[in-house]
């Protein structure tokens, strides 16, 4: 979550899933003050989400594409629409709608077990401590507390 | 995205699917400022995400307990750990594992197509304007740019 600092970056990944490409186009679209959008923009390049492109040389400009990274977080922004969908859209309905072009239907995200294809609640689901977990915090009692049994 | 404020608080909302309810343990396992944390705790509140019950009464203390609708964003943040794990993890391997007790396998979580199953990309993808969009933007020129034909 670090990464991705505020609510800012998210929406700056929304804009160029719709194909934002241009700082003046970012801004413009999220109403965002120039210097928070620049940093923005510019974590994302660190992290990899987001390519610079020059489109032109003298001054040299740049698009803003996203990466095989940046394309990898489309699932969890369609996730998060779903789930305003179900619990914050008004009578209107959803803000915006999802096609699904390889099966040709209207659709939206949801989110399963890999292995199952159920819906993944977490009612069904146990948490464990995974080996990548940050030594220097499992250390800590009230980790240890939190994976010890079943977490809910 | 307004409604939840920052990243911290999808990581308050992670902390109580670990099982934490006390404003206490959520501060320690986050290290997070205590009146950050009590706003964090109270947008979450009113926004239904959480709900206060008291455990005593003199004085008055509250567990802060998931309600449906924030028991519901579990898979936002199970899409998010894949992403994670996919992009950010380092060879020791995923911080937190999920077992899926229905099925019975250690699993992860995947976004897919709500009609077809299939993982849901943003190359197949076509999001359009939806009927809830808000009126006042969906006159705006780059707005009205951004929806129209396929955005990618």
């Amino acid at each position: 979550m670090d990464l991705l600092g505020d609510w800012w970056t998210p929406l700056v990944l929304r804009e160029a899933f719709y194909g934002i490409r241009r700082f003046d186009e970012f801004q413009q679209g999220l109403g965002i003050a120039r210097n928070t959008l620049a940093d923005r923009l510019r974590r994302l390049v660190d992290e990899g989400l987001l390519a610079k492109v020059p489109y032109q040389t003298d001054p040299v400009r740049h698009d803003y594409v996203l990466t095989e990274k940046g394309r990898d977080f489309f699932g969890v922004l369609a996730a998060m629409a779903r789930w305003g969908d179900r619990w914050l859209a008004d009578e209107a309905g959803p803000p915006v709608t999802f096609h699904h072009r390889s099966c040709g239907h209207d659709t939206h995200a949801e989110v399963v077990c890999a292995e199952c294809g159920e819906p993944l609640a977490a009612a069904d689901t146990v948490t464990r401590m995974g080996p990548g977990y940050p030594p220097r915090l499992a250390e800590r009692p009230e980790v240890r507390r939190r994976f010890a049994g079943d977490p809910r």
